[in-house]
């Protein structure tokens, strides 16, 4: 017989693992409800043609792709973006406009699998699609910030940037003329500087252009880092150092964006310039961000996006704005897994009505149904054994009251209500018994 | 440029039908957890070796299946099921027995996708594993009972039959000797005469025994034709007809579960003998039973199950006794959309915030957030245009409250809130806006 095993970068959540993380998942989505983004579920396979049309160099290698008996190129989704796209451009003149959906569900990659990365994980995405509105990013990072307390996380940076910025350095540098996107080659070289130092990008940015002024890239770094007078002064001065083209426009726009957000709630504090994040992804267009949990540096950006204003569209032909963010849940759940922030659960039930001998099935079935009529989850022996093994068997699973009732209680009309966590009796009516396990959280 | 399209047999799901959805799988966890069954989940690929081992005929032809990077040979699960006994065999010693779980999520078959069957869909299952105790499977009718409810499905029946009393049949009919189990092409004779009619089975069976009692099984069946008396009643003629072997075992098993069942709080109009549903899986040992949505009959059985004790175990090489139902959650749900059953709705936030002139973005973002700190979800718009225009929007999306504040309201302390359901409009303070907000429902 075959020994019983998940495949390599796939994984069982055990109840134990999902009743957090389920909870994690339902404050992820209220928190997206509660600026008014709306639900969207797509299928997990798509025609390969249509998904991989759209994904950056990489993620074809990474795809699971198959044809399907009748013969067609299929492919999982790895991403909840390029769905997207698919399903504005499907459905146009149905969706309202500006369109904000959220989506929480699992994309599948074949990467190589280590700590931390799987091939099976959950995105869970908010993107507002239809407007080039600066207050739709400044939204966006607000929700963020939202998604980072909910999840408990601890202190947090937002890190922002811009692409256009970055040409406008591209431009400087002599990468590309006034007005050009700079190549992912250079994004891809930025994005190295922070891991990787200044030193080692050098080469790569001296195959973009001949005459690579190093120093000013230097300079351009050296003015990101935060000054006195906070992220406002850092883009002034950043503004002088442009003074004109792409970049200019860039710094501009993010000192709005970064007005907005304050203004939206974002605490000062937790808004960073970061001009060393470039993003993977070819399709982004203007400000881009990443968050990292101060304390957990071991699990990276655990939430990051940014604007796109060409990706959406391109199945229409045209350009239609957009801007969003992603969640990376299991990398940020795994964290907090692993510092033991979770109180160890088996079960959701929060009272386990014990069986007090072979008459008492029908009394403790009553008692059951009345507490779950009151909306308080349940356990019911399936068997009678020795009540101190029922009892036992609640504190194993987590259950933190424990009712009991024979002849005498029942002759007095009352329960025994025991809370294993306290270890404390007592005997009340049925009121009272709902008002003791609702109550207690 | 290709068309964006979703893969036949497969389709989104946009917010308006989300929306709904959502609310319903919230309610099926929901009744899942009252009994204390809790969450598992497992990855949606699984090595073929290990899945396809346990499937009926059938299966592995409509699996997806295909190799993947390194070769591994995968396949995307079909059921719940199965994966829920590799679980139960890989992590043995770690979950708590009886393990009582629930899982909802998406299966895939490669089946010719028709009106009401999909290659994705949902499945909502809860099963008991590691007890032969009747008072399980009771429990499992009660959720079904509440399932159905909470589903707004109105009536409905839920048939119950036994494995063991059609092998009784077949012992009766002499096609297996006593004790045997009967093969599976006649389990598949006897689901077909609801629908075919019993003439047109008669090939079948007499295809396994050469002198075919048929008036036997006439009698049999009319028997099981609810008498007078009801289900009770039904189940002693049973009894009398067997006198002895399988049959008689399970029909006193069944009379004993159905006490069990209106113990639990299973109405006695709800259950129903039907002798005629065998359930298709093979797997299946003890009480089986399907559900009929009495005013939605062309959606056929919305939830079924049964007992299987050898399933589970079985990569463990031993007998695990189980029972479980399982809810097919879009069928019943499209049959409730075709119906006009749910209010059409864009967005979840219950008020939209609008913007008054260009000096009320601050004001309106301080009034949002005051909304969504007491958890009313909130839509503010991005760009401000004509008040009308906002309202409009407002109406739309589906969103009840709209409030609207001006300078005049600013300087009484005060906020004007419509309701466009009913064209109403007051003027109120902060503490009866969150008032009215949060009590309508």
């Amino acid at each position: 017989m075959s020994t019983p095993r998940t495949v390599k970068g796939f994984r069982d959540y055990l109840p134990v693992q999902m009743i957090p993380r389920q909870r994690f998942i339902a404050s992820v989505r209220e928190s997206f409800e509660s600026y008014g983004f709306v639900p969207l579920d797509t299928p997990a396979i798509e025609f390969s043609e249509l998904l991989l049309s759209k994904g950056g160099e990489g993620t074809a290698r990474q795809v699971y792709r198959f044809d399907d008996a009748g013969g067609r190129d299929l492919c999982l989704r790895y991403d909840l973006t390029v769905p997207l796209a698919r399903v504005v451009a499907q459905h146009r003149g149905v969706l309202p406009m500006p369109f904000k959906r959220y989506q929480i569900a699992p994309v599948w990659r074949g990467e190589k699998p280590q700590k931390g990365r799987f091939r099976e994980f959950y995105q869970c995405d908010a993107d507002v699609v239809g407007t080039t509105a600066l207050t739709a990013d400044a939204e966006i990072l607000r929700v963020g910030v939202d998604l980072m307390g909910v999840m408990g996380v601890g202190p947090f940076q937002l890190r922002i940037s811009h692409r256009r910025m970055l040409d406008g350095v591209a431009e400087r540098l002599g990468i590309v003329a006034e007005g050009e996107a700079a190549p992912s080659a250079f994004y891809r070289a930025i994005d190295r500087i922070d891991g990787a130092g200044l030193d080692a990008v050098r080469s790569e940015l001296e195959e973009l252009t001949p005459n690579l002024e190093f120093g000013l890239l230097e300079r351009f770094l050296n003015l990101t880092e935060e000054a006195d007078g906070g992220l406002p002064r850092t883009l002034r001065s950043l503004g002088e150092f442009f003074s004109g083209g792409a970049g200019t426009a860039a710094v501009e726009a993010l000192a709005e964006l970064v007005e907005l957000a304050f203004d939206c709630g974002v605490p000062t504090e937790v808004l960073a310039l970061d001009a060393s994040i470039a993003r993977g992804m070819d399709y982004y267009t203007g400000a881009i961000f990443e968050t990292r949990a101060l304390d957990m540096p071991e699990i990276g950006s655990v939430m990051s996006g940014g604007r796109y204003d060409g990706l959406v569209g391109s199945f229409l032909g045209k350009d239609l704005p957009a801007v969003g963010i992603s969640l990376g849940l299991d990398r940020t759940f795994d964290g907090l897994l692993d510092r033991g922030t979770f109180r160890e659960e088996w079960s959701t039930a929060r009272v386990l009505v014990t069986i007090f001998d072979d008459d008492s099935w029908s009394d403790a079935r009553s008692t059951a149904e009345e507490l779950r009529s009151k909306g308080v989850p349940v356990l019911l022996p399936y068997e009678r054994r020795a009540l101190k093994k029922q009892i036992r068997s609640a504190d194993r699973l987590g259950i933190p009251w424990v009712v009991v009732r024979g002849p005498e209680e029942r002759g007095r009309g009352s329960w025994r209500l025991k809370n294993l966590d306290e270890g404390v009796e007592v005997e009340v009516d049925m009121a009272a018994l709902i008002e003791r396990v609702t109550t207690d959280v």
